[in-house]
C-alpha cells in the first residue's frame, strides 16, 4: 500500500488538486474556480471540495491522506501557515489558511511558495530529476522563480527567496514597485515584452505589421506580438530576441550565485518556446564563464499543470522525513 | 579529549593553518608565505611544513588529527580535490592537492573554495552564528562570496556558487574578464572604486585634493582614496559613496534570490568601515522589499584573519559525519 498525499496549487483564478502517491503518481485530480473576490471563506470552501473530490475520486477517503500540501501566492508564512497579503487574494489577511483547512480535514497540512513549489516538483518529477542543483522559473504575467540547492528547496530565512523576477540587470533601468529598477519582470515577462514593444512602436520609422497599435494599444497583448513572430514580423521576432537575451542575462547572475547544472521555464510565456529559449540560450553562451557555461542547460518545464501540486506533495513528504 | 583539525587558509601571498578542536577553538597558527611562483613543489612544501608546526605548536600529533581542510582560490575541483587554474599559484594546473598532502602526513584531505570557507568559518564562529541563511562577501582586490542556505554550504553543481563579484548591476555597463557586463567587481572592489575614480577625474571641474592623479595615475590606489576621504575630501567621500550604494544593489541582487538574514563584509575594503557600510545599507533600505528588508543585517566580518580556516575545519567535521 503506498503512502498517499494530496497537493493543491491555489491560484487567483483557479484551485487545483490531486491525489498523489510516494511514487509521485497522480491518481486523480480537480480543478475549480478559486472565488478568491466573494469572502474569505469562499475560496476556503472551494480548496476543501476540491480535495475531498480529488480524495475520492481516487478511492480514498481523508484517514488514508497522510498530509495535505499548499502552493500559494505570497508574500506567506510558511512556518505558521499564513498567506499574509496575496494580491489576488483580497480577503486572506494574515489568514492561517493551514489550520483552517486541518480543522475542516483532519489532515497535517502545509503551506509554500506557489513558484517554489513549482520548482520542488519539476526537480521531483519533471525537468529537474535527478539534479540536485536545479531551477525553474515561470514567466507570465509576472516572473517567479524557485531553486533546490544539494537536493534541498531553497526557502530562505523568511520564505521569500528566488525572487528571481527582481533581478535588476540596469540599475538606472525603469522603477519597478518592488522598489528597485530594471528588474527582469519589466523587459521579459508577458507584461514586460509588451510594455518594451510599445515603447520601441514609439518609434515611427519601424516597418511592422503591428504599427496599428502605435497610437491605439488597447487590444495588443503579448499573444499579439507572438502572431506577428510567427507569421514572420521581423520587429516582433526582434522584440522577442530582446526579451529572451535579456531573461538569459538574468539567468546568468543567478546562475553566478547558485550554480545550477540545469534551468527549467514554464509559464504561459514559455509556450512561445524557441523565440524565448534560444536568446536566452544565446546570452548564456556569449557571457557565462567559458571554462563550464556550456554544461548548464536551459529547457522547458516537463509538468507545467502538475509541478506545483507535486511539489506540494514533496514538501508534505520532506516535513514527514523531519528535514 | 576533544577532536582535532586543521584548517588551511591558502593564498597567493601566505598559506595561514592552524590547530583547531570541534569547538572551534584555535590551539595554535602558523603564517608563512606560499612561494607559489617558484615551482609546483614549493607551496605544497610551505602547507606541510605549516601544518607540521601547527600540529606540533598545538602540542598535537598527525596521529591525533582527524583531517585537513584547505579553503583555496579557484577554479578547483572539490570532489576530486584538485586545483584547476588559479591565477596566482601558476605552476599548479589540474594539481592533484589533497592526494599530494594525505600522501605526506596521512590525514584525510579535503578542499572547497576559499570564499565559500571564509563564509563556513563566519557562520561556524562568527558574524553568522545561529543564522542559518548566511552570506559574505570579500572586498579586496575581487570581490569573493559564499553563502550557507538553511543552515548548508552553498556550493552548487560544479563547486562555483556564489562568484558575487559577477553579479551584474548594468548590462551594458563595462565589460568584465568573465564575460559579462557591468559586474559589481568593476565598480565596488579595490580595484573597481580606483577605476570609477580615475574616470570621473577625467572630468577638470571637479575639485579634489586628489587633481595631481588626474594626469599621472600612478601611485594612486584604494588606500589613497581612504586617505583623502578620511580628511574629508568631498570627491572621495562620493566615489565611496557610489561604491557602497553599487555594491548594496548588488547584494540586493543575492539577497532577493537567497532570502538571507544576514550578511557580512570581509577583506581590506571592508576596513574603510562606514564609507562603505553606511550607502550599502541605505540601497538596501531605499530598494528593497519594504515589508521585511528592515529585518536583513549588513555587518562586518568578525573572524576576517580565522574564517576560511575555521571554514575548512568545519567542512572536514561536515564530511565526517556524512553530509
Amino acid at each position: 500500500m503506498k503512502r498517499l498525499y494530496v497537493g493543491v496549487d491555489l491560484g487567483g483564478t483557479n484551485v487545483r488538486s490531486g491525489l498523489v502517491d510516494e511514487d509521485g503518481t497522480v491518481l486523480s485530480r480537480d480543478t475549480r474556480k478559486t472565488l478568491a473576490r466573494e469572502s474569505a471563506e469562499a475560496p476556503v470552501k472551494q480548496i476543501v471540495d476540491s480535495i475531498t473530490e480529488s480524495v475520492r475520486a481516487g478511492g480514498s477517503s481523508f484517514s488514508e491522506i497522510r498530509g495535505i500540501g499548499i502552493g500559494s501566492p505570497g508574500p506567506l508564512d510558511a512556518r505558521k501557515g499564513k498567506i499574509l497579503r496575496a494580491g489576488n487574494l483580497p480577503h486572506w489577511i494574515n489568514f492561517p489558511l493551514t489550520d483552517i483547512i486541518k480543522e475542516r480535514v483532519d489532515v497535517d497540512t502545509y503551506l509554500q511558495n506557489d513558484a517554489n513549489m513549482f520548482a520542488f516538483g519539476e526537480w521531483w518529477m519533471g525537468a529537474g530529476r535527478g539534479i540536485d542543483d536545479f531551477f525553474v522559473l515561470t514567466l507570465g504575467t509576472g516572473i517567479g522563480g524557485g531553486a533546490v540547492c544539494g537536493g534541498k528547496l531553497l526557502t530562505g530565512f523568511n520564505d521569500n527567496a528566488c525572487e528571481f523576477g527582481h533581478t535588476s540587470i540596469d540599475y538606472n533601468g525603469a522603477q519597478c514597485w518592488c522598489g528597485q529598477k530594471g528588474c527582469i519582470e519589466l523587459y521579459s515577462s508577458a507584461t514586460g515584452i509588451v510594455r518594451i514593444t510599445l515603447e520601441e512602436l514609439a518609434n515611427e520609422h519601424i516597418e511592422t505589421s503591428l504599427s496599428e497599435y502605435r497610437t491605439n494599444p488597447e487590444g495588443f497583448n503579448s499573444h499579439v506580438l507572438f502572431k506577428a513572430a510567427e507569421a514572420g514580423d521581423t520587429f516582433a521576432l526582434s522584440m522577442f530576441d530582446k526579451a529572451g537575451y535579456l531573461l538569459g542575462l538574468a539567468l546568468l547572475n543567478a546562475h553566478n550565485l547558485l550554480n545550477f547544472k540545469r534551468v527549467a521555464i514554464g509559464g504561459g510565456l514559455a509556450r512561445s518556446g524557441e523565440l524565448i529559449f534560444e536568446p536566452a540560450r544565446r546570452a548564456f553562451r556569449d557571457r557565462g564563464f567559458q571554462s563550464f557555461i556550456h554544461e548548464v542547460e536551459i529547457v522547458p518545464a516537463e509538468k507545467p499543470d502538475d509541478a506545483a501540486m507535486l511539489g506540494a506533495v514533496r514538501l508534505v513528504m520532506e516535513k514527514e522525513a523531519g528535514s
